[in-house]
Formats: structure tokens, C-alpha cells, sequence
């Protein structure tokens, strides 16, 4: 397969539009949509073909809730240790999307996966993390593609979020996504609008 | 930015032809093209926009050198704990490319960057290898748009990489890449034709 120019320039749009959308629409997404976003993990890289990642989709009130009292006791935490117009900044950014977001995936990374036979994990098992980082990145474009907005939430307690999900021993909480049709589009990315924060370009130095 | 239905049609084909390269035409890539890879990885996604991703561009001889005698300890240590046939595929798999990749990277992440104020990153700091991990997929993607092949080496000793690079203090290593352009494409990946792994479906259960 030998792609032409304007596959280069299609994939870099959506590089370019994806966001870390923090405001949903509440209207539920299809099935068929939810079904096409599970499928494209399937295209991510992994480490040893490991495929470590596990995901849980979190439909009950009473799981949705425990996330939130999680999140709500770590968010307090972080806030604590910024002062002034941060703090303020902070609490303005909304990070979770939790509230709105229509569909919602708790992402697991298995510490040892029978898959793979270790290859290239033994020296180096944070790439078990990296592959599941990778699936996750793949779901992103994909639900952008989709015209589907997706934000990760870290403020949380892995501890915490892996007792409240029953989450089998060997499991390792990642990542926690919010899905839906987003509030708006911008070309400029939540964090940067409000001031937080400006990109600084990647850099390859030369040895 | 709202896209058509061919956007993602597009974007699944570059998922779906995604390779973890390991046999390279030895011709350069041009600086144009490099250019543009650096540059795809400022669309990466990064928790709390901490950019920790850091690259070196590999070009002399000596640090190749030193990079290929971490590589064959690690990779002797490796096979020293497969036996049978699973240790000959995994001789076969000649998973380093290192010899000739004309373009190699060698990618680190800062334990505790500048950037991003800690948002998010206080309970989990591994966040950090996530993001990097997402800026390694996204400069795969932009690569593979662009028929240039990339694989992605782990079997080595992180401390011995940080000492033979020469990294700065709260470096860590995470990966290191060989670029160039693939002797050959297939729609199977390489570790499924040896017969090493078949992939298993993603699968999202709900709780």
C-alpha cells in the first residue's frame, strides 16, 4: 500500500483538530459508532503484540458516582497545591466532562498479559503503559475522525478507581475517557485559550 | 471542523496499514521529510500539556555503535529465557533493524517537566510515558502517511541507553525508533506471518 499526498494531509487535520474535549452534549452516541470506536483499538501498536489494555465500559449511575467521589477527593487535593490565578485557572478548566459525557470507558493495563510470550517487556515493562497509551491515542483520532470528542481524565486515585471497578488482580488503572459529541469546535485547545499553557515545539538534537 | 465520512475511511487505512518496520532500504529520507515528522509530533496529545517527550537524532557512528552492544546484551539475555522453537523465531524475528535504518531516534521523557504545572500528573506520574508514548504513535502515523516505515526497539537497558547518550539529569529513557523507507509492505504484520501471536479483539464489558 503506497499512499498518496493527500492521505499525509488528511491524517495531519485530524492530528490537528484532535481535542481534549471537556464539554459534551448529553444526546447519546450510536451504537454503531461505539462499536466502530472498539474496533479501531484493534489497529493500535503494541509492544510484543502484548495488547495489554482493558477496557471497561462504565454505564451504571452507581459506578459513574464512585468515579466521581474519586475524582472529586483528588481534584480537591490538586487544587490545594496551586495558589492565586492557578487555582483559580484550575477549578475554571472543568477537567472532567464527567457529568455530561454520555459515554464513558475506565482503561486498564494487565501488569503481566499471557499474550505476547514478554517480548520486549523485560528490560523495560513501562511499555506495557506505552502500549496502552497507543490504543488509547488510536480510539482518539478514530472518535475525532467521527466527529466524536474525547477527554482523559488523570486526576484520580489508581487505587482508588481499581477497587471501585472490581478490577482483577493484575490490572493497573490508566486512564479514564469521556466520549460524546462535543459543545463546540475550536481550533484552539482548551488549555491554551484559558492561558494555562503554550506548546513548545518538539526539537530533534543531533549526537 | 466537522469531517466527512471519507476522513475517517482514510484514517482507518493508515491505522490498518501501520507496521512495526524492521527491514530498511538504506537510501536517506530527506530533510524535508524529517522536518515534517518532527513537527507531526507537536500535535500529540499530552496530560496536563507537560510535553516530556525529548529526542535525540542518532547520526554518528559511535553512539550507533554503543546502542548495538546494548541491544545484542539484551537481546542475548532475551533468548536465553525462550527455548525451542520459540527462541529461533525470536532469532529470526531480527527485531533490530539497527543496522540499516538510515534515520534513528532516541527518545526519552522528563521525570518532572516545567510545562504544565503538574496538572494532572500528581497521583499519576506515569502519565508522563503516556504522553510520550502518544507523541511516538503520532510521529508512526504521520511516517506511515508518508510511506516512511518506523520501528520501535525495547529490548534494552534503559540506564545503559541514559549513560550512552549522555542524558541530562531526569531523562528516561522510552524508546528508541529506526526510520527509513520498508523493503517491503504486507498487510499482515511481521509477528503474525512467523506465527508468534494472532491479535485479539479489543473488547469493551460493561459494568
Amino acid at each position: 500500500m503506497i499512499f498518496d499526498v493527500a492521505t499525509a494531509a488528511t491524517l495531519e487535520s485530524v492530528l490537528r483538530w484532535r481535542r481534549d474535549v471537556r464539554h459534551f452534549r448529553p444526546d447519546p452516541l450510536p451504537e454503531a459508532e461505539i462499536e466502530a470506536l472498539c474496533r479501531a483499538m484493534d489497529f493500535a501498536p503494541s509492544v510484543g503484540n502484548a495488547r495489554p489494555w482493558r477496557v471497561l465500559r462504565v454505564k451504571t449511575v452507581a459506578k459513574r458516582a464512585a468515579l466521581r467521589v474519586i475524582f472529586e477527593a483528588e481534584n480537591a487535593a490538586a487544587l490545594a497545591t496551586y495558589t492565586g490565578d492557578q487555582a483559580a485557572d484550575y477549578a475554571r478548566l472543568k477537567l472532567a466532562g464527567l457529568d455530561a459525557a454520555p459515554e464513558q470507558l475506565a482503561v486498564f493495563t494487565v501488569v503481566d498479559p499471557e499474550a505476547g510470550h514478554r517480548l520486549g517487556r523485560r528490560t523495560m515493562p513501562v511499555t506495557l503503559e506505552h502500549s496502552t497509551a497507543m490504543a488509547v491515542h488510536t480510539l482518539w483520532l478514530a472518535a475525532r475522525a467521527r466527529n466524536i470528542g474525547l477527554g482523559m481524565v488523570s486526576i484520580l486515585d489508581p487505587a482508588a478507581v481499581e477497587a471501585a471497578f472490581d478490577a482483577p488482580a493484575g490490572w493497573r488503572f490508566s486512564a479514564y475517557l469521556c466520549l460524546g459529541y462535543a459543545e463546540e469546535n475550536s481550533d484552539t485547545p482548551l488549555l491554551h485559550r484559558l492561558g494555562w499553557q503554550e506548546n513548545t515545539p518538539t526539537r530533534w538534537d543531533e549526537v
